[in-house]
C-alpha cells in the first residue's frame, strides 16, 4: 500500500518550515513589540461553541469529530447513535454522535476564552494567536483544509488608538518582509449609514453581499443585483455615486464625496470622523469605501491588505466588533483585531522571489566517518563544535567518502570535517569549505574560529 | 450559555506558553545542534494510515473525523451513511462516514512521510518534530486528550553512533533544564534472547507485558503472572534471576550477570555488546534490564528517562526499530528515535520549582494615557521604544491614573512612562520603575538608555 496525504493537507519539510518561520517570526516580533501576548486554544472545541457562528455556509465546513465512545461500547450506544445519525446528516448537532469539532478560525475560540475567563482577565486584553485551523472546503490552489491563522486582537477598549496600532503592525510587518502592499481601510458605520439612507430592512446585509462582488463582476452588475434585490432607483443612484468614490485618487477626495452623500446621517458622519482620525496617524492607509468584508460581526473600522505586485487577493484583514463575546453571554466587550494570511503571504514571497537567500546565518558542519576506530574522536569533535553553538552532524556510517560528500552537498552543509589516521597523528582536523572548496589542516580550535568568522 | 472547554483540553495563557517555550526551545536547541531538521505533518491523516498501527487498545483511542460531505448532501448520502454506520460502531473503518482521523503520535505519520517520499530523501534522514497529538483517553491528572509530542529520529542508518547522539541529547537537555534524571537503557535483543531461552511462541510479547508491570505490582506478582501464562518453572527461575539483576548496583555487575544468563544465545550476546558500546561513550546511562517498553516495533536499544526527585513516571523514551516504514511498503529502513514528554516535563519543573524566575529578560513598558490630546505624542514615543526592540503598550483609554497603574501591576510591566502637560512642555517623559518605584523625569532617549541598561 502506497501511503498518501488527505486532500488539502501538506507535509512541511525543513526548507518550507524555515520560510514559514521567517514569516511568522516577523509577524510575531511586531505583535510582541506592540504589547500583545500569546494565547493558544485547543484544536477542537465543543460543537455548540462553533456551530451557528459562521453562517450557514461556514457551519457546513466545520470538521466534526466522532465521539470516542463510538465503536467500542455497548449495543445500546449503537442503537442510540444509529437512531440519531439522521440528525447529523441533516446538519443538526447530535451529541450522541459528535460533540466536538475542529476549530474553524481563531476568533470564536478567543471569544469563548474571554467569556469563560472574563472576571480574571485584566482589560484591555491584547492577545495574539498563531495556530492552525481546519475547514472542509474544496481544496484548490492556495486553499487548504489545514492552514495557519495569525491573529492579534484587543478587547475591552473602544479607543481608536487600537486601530492605529494594528494598522502600524500591518505596515511594519510588510515593510520588514519587503512586500509592497495596499493597506485599505473602511468603516462599517459608513456602510450602515448608506444602508439606512436606502431605508430598507436588512439593506446592510444585501448591500455588503453585493458590494463584496464589485471586484469580480464590476459596477454595472452590482447595481443590477441591487435592483433585483428591490433597491429603488433613487437608492441605486446613491449607491452608484458612493461606489464611484473609489475611482477618486486621494483619501481626501473620497472622504469629501462620501461625507456629502451621508451628510444627513449621524452614524455616517461618525464613521467619517473615525476614518479621519485613524488616517491622521496612519497616512499610508488607503480608504476604500467599497470594502465591505463579509463577516456580520464587524461594527466599525475594517481593514484589508492586498499585495500590489502579485495577483493573489487579500493577505490580511480585520476590523472592529463591538459584541463578539455576547455570543457567549458576556455583553458589551468592544474589540478590534487583524489577521495575517500566512499561507498566502508565503505564496506572495515565493512568487515574487522575496524570501531571503539564506534563511539562517548559522553554519552547519558534517563530520565525515572513516570507521568505528574514530567514533570516540568524532563524538569529541562534535561535542566541542556544539558547545560553540555550531550545528553538527556526524555521518553515522563509514560509507565511501564520495557518498558522504554527496550527502553533504545534498543537505547543504557549509563545512565538512575530515578526521582519519593522518589527522589523528597530527592532532588536527581537515576543514573543508563546501561552497568554495577551500581546505585547511588545522587544530580543531582554529577550525572552529574559521567557521565562526565566516 | 456559559461556554466551556472539551474535557481533557486546555487553553494556554501567556505565562504558560512562555514556560512551555522555555522547555521546547531547550529541546529544539539540542536537536538543531545535533543536526536534526524540522518536519511538520498534518493534524489529520487518512484513517487507513493510522488504523491497526497502535494495537487494539490504541485504535480505540483514535479520534475519527466525520466526512465533510455528511450533513449537506443528497438523500442517498444519508442512506449510504446510515447503512454503513454500524461498521463504525463496531470499530471498523468506514470510508462513507469517516476517512480521516487526528494523529495519535508523531512516529506513524513520520513513517508515512518517509515511505511516501523515499526516493527523494537523502539518507540518513535526521528529523525532529514538535507537534500536538490527540488521544480519546480518559482524562486525568497529567493526561490530556490534546498534548505535545517532541520527537527526534534518525532513519537510514544502523550505526550505534545514533543511539549515542540521542542519549547525549537527553543528557544535555535535562542538564540544561536542571532536572535530575535517570536515563535508562536496555536492548530488545536481550529481552528477545530471554524469551528464546524460555522457548515459547509469543514469549516475547507476554514477557514484555509482564515485565512492564514490575514497578506497579512487584516481582512476585510478575512471576505469578508468567506462571499463569504457561511459562515453566525453569523459565520462571531464569526470568527471576534476570529481573533480580536490577538490584545490582553497577552497570558492570548487571552486564556480567545477564551476560551469563544469556551466555549460549548469540542474539543476547549481540545485545550485551551493543549496550557496552553505547555505555562506553555515555557513562551516565543506567542499564535497566527490566525496561521493556510496550511498543512492538522496537528491535534494539530502548531508552527511558525518569525524574529522580519527583514521582511522575517516564518523561522520555524511545528506541531502535528496524522496519517501521515496512508498514507502508518500504522495507529495511533501520531507525532509532527518542521522544520528550513535554507536558510531564512541565509538571516536573512546576512541582520542583525549577522554572527560571523570569522567562524573558526583555523589559516591557506601559505608556499611560492622559487624554486624546496626547495620542500622537504617545504613538511617537511608542514607535521610538519599539525601534529599540522594547515591547511597548499604550494604554488605549484615558482612564483614571490608579486604574492604569493597577493594570500595569496586574500585567507585570517593568516600566511605566507618563506623558502629560508638564512633560510635553519640558520635552521629557516620566519613567517609573514599577518594581523599585524609582522615578526619573528625563528625555526619552535617556529613558530608553535606562531601560536598556536594566
Amino acid at each position: 500500500m502506497k501511503p498518501s496525504l488527505p486532500q488539502g493537507t501538506r507535509d512541511f519539510d525543513a526548507a518550507t518550515i524555515r520560510k514559514r518561520e521567517y514569516i511568522l517570526d516577523t509577524i510575531k516580533k511586531q505583535f510582541v513589540l506592540h504589547g500583545f501576548e500569546p494565547l493558544e486554544t485547543p484544536a477542537f472545541e465543543k460543537l455548540e461553541t462553533l456551530m451557528g457562528k459562521y453562517g450557514e455556509e461556514g457551519d457546513k465546513l466545520i470538521f466534526k469529530i466522532l465521539n470516542n465512545g463510538l465503536g467500542q461500547s455497548a449495543k445500546n450506544t449503537a442503537e442510540i447513535a444509529r437512531a440519531n445519525f439522521e440528525n447529523i446528516l441533516a446538519g443538526k448537532n447530535e451529541p450522541n454522535i459528535t460533540e466536538r469539532a475542529l476549530k474553524y478560525d481563531l476568533t470564536i475560540p478567543f471569544a469563548r476564552y474571554v467569556a469563560m475567563n472574563f472576571g480574571k482577565l485584566s482589560m484591555p486584553l491584547k492577545r495574539f494567536q498563531i495556530q492552525n485551523v481546519w475547514r472542509a472546503d474544496r481544496p484548490q490552489k492556495g486553499r487548504y483544509r489545514e492552514f495557519t491563522q495569525c491573529d492579534a486582537d484587543i478587547v475591552g477598549s473602544a479607543s481608536l488608538i487600537n486601530e492605529i496600532e494594528l494598522a502600524n503592525i500591518y505596515k511594519n510587518v510588510f515593510d520588514a518582509l519587503d512586500v509592497p502592499v495596499e493597506i485599505c481601510i473602511n468603516n462599517r458605520k459608513v456602510l450602515t449609514a448608506l444602508a439606512e439612507i436606502c431605508g430598507k430592512e436588512n439593506a446592510m446585509t444585501n448591500l455588503a453581499i453585493a458590494i463584496d462582488k464589485l471586484d469580480k463582476i464590476g459596477l454595472e452588475k452590482v447595481l443590477e443585483e441591487l435592483r433585483n434585490r428591490d433597491f429603488d432607483t433613487n437608492s441605486v443612484d446613491i449607491i452608484a455615486e458612493y461606489l464611484a468614490s473609489q475611482k477618486l485618487g486621494s483619501n481626501e477626495e473620497k472622504l469629501e464625496t462620501v461625507s456629502n452623500i451621508l451628510i444627513q446621517n449621524p452614524l455616517g458622519q461618525d464613521g467619517i470622523l473615525e476614518l479621519k482620525e485613524v488616517l491622521a496617524a496612519c497616512p499610508y492607509l488607503q480608504i476604500d469605501f467599497t470594502l465591505a468584508r463579509g463577516l456580520d460581526y464587524y461594527t466599525g473600522s475594517i481593514f484589508e491588505v492586498k499585495p500590489t505586485d502579485v495577483k493573489l487577493g487579500s493577505i490580511g484583514g480585520g476590523g472592529r466588533y463591538d459584541d463578539l463575546t455576547g455570543l457567549f453571554g458576556v455583553k458589551d466587550v468592544p474589540g478590534v483585531g487583524i489577521s495575517f494570511g500566512v499561507d498566502r503571504i508565503y505564496d506572495v514571497l515565493e512568487e515574487s522571489n522575496r524570501f531571503p537567500e539564506k534563511m539562517s546565518v548559522e553554519k552547519t558542519v558534517l563530520i565525515l566517518n572513516f570507521g568505528v576506530q574514530y567514533t570516540s574522536d568524532l563524538l569529541e569533535i562534535a561535542a566541542k563544535l556544539r558547545i560553540e553553538n555550531i550545528a553538527t552532524t556526524i555521518f553515522p556510517d563509514a560509507k565511501k567518502i564520495d557518498k558522504q560528500f554527496k550527502y553533504a552537498n545534498a543537505k547543504g552543509f557549509d563545512y565538512a570535517i575530515l578526521f582519519g589516521e593522518e589527522e589523528k597523528e597530527k592532532q588536527n582536523v581537515k576543514l573543508k569549505n563546501l561552497e568554495t572548496g577551500e581546505q585547511a589542516n588545522v587544530p580543531l580550535k582554529e577550525a572552529i574560529a574559521i567557521i565562526q568568522k565566516a
